[in-house]
């Protein structure tokens, strides 16, 4: 049995685990990125995580995830959302040379894809879309059986795509984002001014998607319909990329999709009104089965597929 | 050098071409589908060109591009659009079993797309996007350089794909389809009522694409604001899809993309607004190359890349 090491390195804290077959068999202690001084000690800290797993038996492979601009062919990091300090960062030589480990870099969201599709709910698809609903609202592809980059490895940004060419601006220059009104902090905002506008004061002091999940299970009609909105507009997202991509697959994940059937039902809806039977028939739309350890192990399994080739 | 034969089977007509080396060294004359009555006419024609061709000199392939539903995989062509009687016909291997040759079928959006990607516009293109605009709105992906075709070979319909999600009403349940706003009727349409709202008697009698690109020309300001409209229309539309996709090539063809610069200018305009220049910077966005004879050189570019396996 092969060993892996996958670490999702992000803005907040990094997260590690030893991977057998799919599976993490040990957790690391969640590492707060903030807690060390800058690259190279963030490095000593995953060239110490090696050593400590390794103790476990012989790693194969050590894989890793990180928040912003990765180059997986050449190994280099050229830029990291919200941690200052990584430019053209060549982490993968660094690493293995320290560590003597077969070491692959990949970007946060499509190593949570791999994880996916090798082990989580994406299992046997061969064109893949992956969402993340979350702060943002972000994307991975896999398609004709291969994690797809794009040309600057760029692509999966499902969150800025527009939904209405003429809506409200969002940051970078596009109109009518999908993230600007489906986003954490967007559903918030509406559902805080669709209670006020109906005079309520339900749940005006805290109106995360957590709270209006509740709120609608317990059968309030203005959060209901609030997740209603927000199926739809996802819906008419992902309706796009069906027409355009034809995938067999949409994977769902990310804090907000933990309303679950509250938003996949009127997802599905949306997608089914808005596309042909012949091909909305055959997808399948679930919600992502690896939750916070879908970087973990989908880093590990490209750790490991390196490894082999 | 081989020599492949080419033949893009079209609703009015079929056109076919001797191909070496990408260029069509001889061309068929046109044969008016309709003439010919149903299926089996159909084949017996697609036969005789293979037999007219062939005294050119030794065959190595041949490649039939088809208006529909076409499994490259197994051969089979599902169903025409437009032509009646194709059910299900194995058409890859009885042209095989008649005439000797390696045959492919694909569809012909696709087969375009491959010939502007071997031969024309696309070249040395890895992701490509290409799009063909007429009375209907297509396309089709090379994506990591391959022929991208989805799940159930329908991928590439950028024509249904949504830029306002409460938009007017499309034929396929979608709202807001981007054919619905630069289909060649939409547009001819639209023009329509832009000069009889002004008053203008310009154009009323015939406003295509051709006349209102003479106008525009020609300096008349409602048309060179009905192409800057359509611009950004389908720059949207292209913006989302450079945000989920990450191209590096985008082409346009089709008989609407004979306005030019006149639309090529505001597309450009539209894509780099509405997407991060790390990315619309290296993008290539052009005119389709090959005109009407994308098809056959794809085709035929198909056929002997199948010949060669």
């Amino acid at each position: 049995m092969s060993l892996a090491l996958g670490i999702d390195f992000g803005g907040t804290t990094i997260k590690s685990g030893l991977v057998e077959e799919g599976r993490i068999i040990a957790h690391g202690d969640p590492i707060p990125t903030q807690s060390l001084a800058g690259p190279p000690a963030m490095i000593d800290a995953l060239v110490a995580l090696a050593a400590k797993f390794g103790q476990h038996g012989p790693l194969t492979a050590m894989g890793v995830g990180l928040p912003g601009i990765v180059d997986t062919h050449s190994g280099i990091v050229h830029e990291l959302t919200n941690v200052p300090g990584w430019v053209e960062t060549p982490l993968r030589d660094i690493l293995r040379e320290r560590t003597g480990l077969t070491v692959t870099v990949e970007n946060d969201a499509k190593a949570m894809a791999y994880g996916e599709w090798k082990h989580g709910a994406a299992r046997n698809g061969h064109d893949i879309v992956c969402l993340t609903l979350g702060t943002g609202v972000g994307g991975a592809l896999i398609l004709d059986g291969r994690l797809y980059r794009g040309a600057q490895l760029a692509a999966g940004e499902i969150g800025h795509m527009s939904i209405d060419y003429r809506g409200r601006p969002g940051p970078y220059g596009n109109f009518g984002c999908l993230e600007e009104y489906i986003g954490n902090q967007q559903i918030a905002q509406r559902a805080y001014e669709r209670y006020q506008a109906a005079g309520s004061d339900r749940l005006l002091k805290d109106c995360s998607p957590r709270k209006l999940s509740l709120a609608a299970a317990e059968g309030d009609p203005i959060a209901k319909q609030i997740w209603e909105d927000i199926g739809d507009e996802l819906g008419a997202a992902l309706a796009s990329i069906v027409w355009v991509i034809n995938p067999d697959t949409i994977v769902i994940g990310g804090g907000v999709a933990k309303a679950g059937e509250l938003l996949l039902d009127p997802v599905r809806r949306s997608i089914r009104s808005r596309t042909l039977k012949i091909v909305n028939q055959n997808i399948r739309i679930s919600l992502a089965e690896l939750g916070n350890d879908a970087g973990i192990i989908g880093n590990a399994a490209l750790a490991l597929e390196a490894a082999s080739e």
